[in-house]
C-alpha cells in the first residue's frame, strides 16, 4: 500500500462505541468531509489524496479539526468555505494555510 | 497545536451516517484501540503518541488497518498480539515492522 501524497483526516466525532455526537459532528464535520471529496474529485487530486472522517482528536473547541499528514498541520474552526482554500493551497500549492493553523 | 512524534489511526469502521458497521469493526478494531491506549500508557508514551480511530480506508479485506504517520506505514491483519510488536519495535525503536506492512 503507497500512502497518498497528502492523508486529509477530518474529526466527524466517532466514538468506538458506535456513537457519533460531539463537537465537530455538531459543527457540521460531515459536510466538510463530503465538501473535501467534492473539491478532491472537481481538481482530478483522488489519485493523490486520500480524505479520512476520525474520532475525536481531543481539542474540540477548536473543531470543526482537519489534520493533515504527512506534515501533520492542523486546522481548526474549519468552515465549508475553508475547503477550497485548503485543497487549492496545501493540497495543490504545497503551502500550509497559516490563518486556519491552530 | 504541534503534532504527536507518532499517529496511530485505527479503522473501526466510522461511517459518517453514524454507524459503525464494515470489515474492520467486525474483525475487532475497538478491542485494538484499547490494546494500544494501554500499551502506550503503560510505556509512559502518551506524551509523544496520539491514538485515532476513524472510517474506512477501502481496503477492507486487509484489516484491521492501522496507519502510522508520519510514515506513513500501512500495517494489515493487525491482531491484539501484534500491537506490543508495533509499540515496540515501530513506536519506539523507529523500525518499521515489515511482517504486518500491506
Amino acid at each position: 500500500m503507497v500512502s497518498p501524497k497528502y492523508h486529509i483526516f477530518v474529526c466527524t466525532s466517532c466514538r468506538i462505541n458506535g456513537q457519533q455526537k460531539g463537537f465537530c459532528y455538531s459543527k457540521g464535520a460531515v459536510d466538510l468531509v463530503q465538501r473535501f471529496m467534492e473539491e478532491i474529485d472537481d481538481r482530478d487530486l483522488s489519485g493523490e489524496v486520500m480524505i479520512t472522517n476520525t474520532g475525536c482528536f481531543g481539542i474540540c473547541d477548536k473543531g470543526p479539526i482537519v489534520v493533515v499528514y504527512p506534515e501533520g498541520v492542523w486546522y481548526g474552526n474549519v468552515t465549508e468555505d475553508d475547503v477550497e482554500t485548503i485543497v487549492e493551497q496545501h493540497i495543490e500549492g504545497g503551502l500550509v494555510v497559516e490563518s486556519l493553523v491552530i
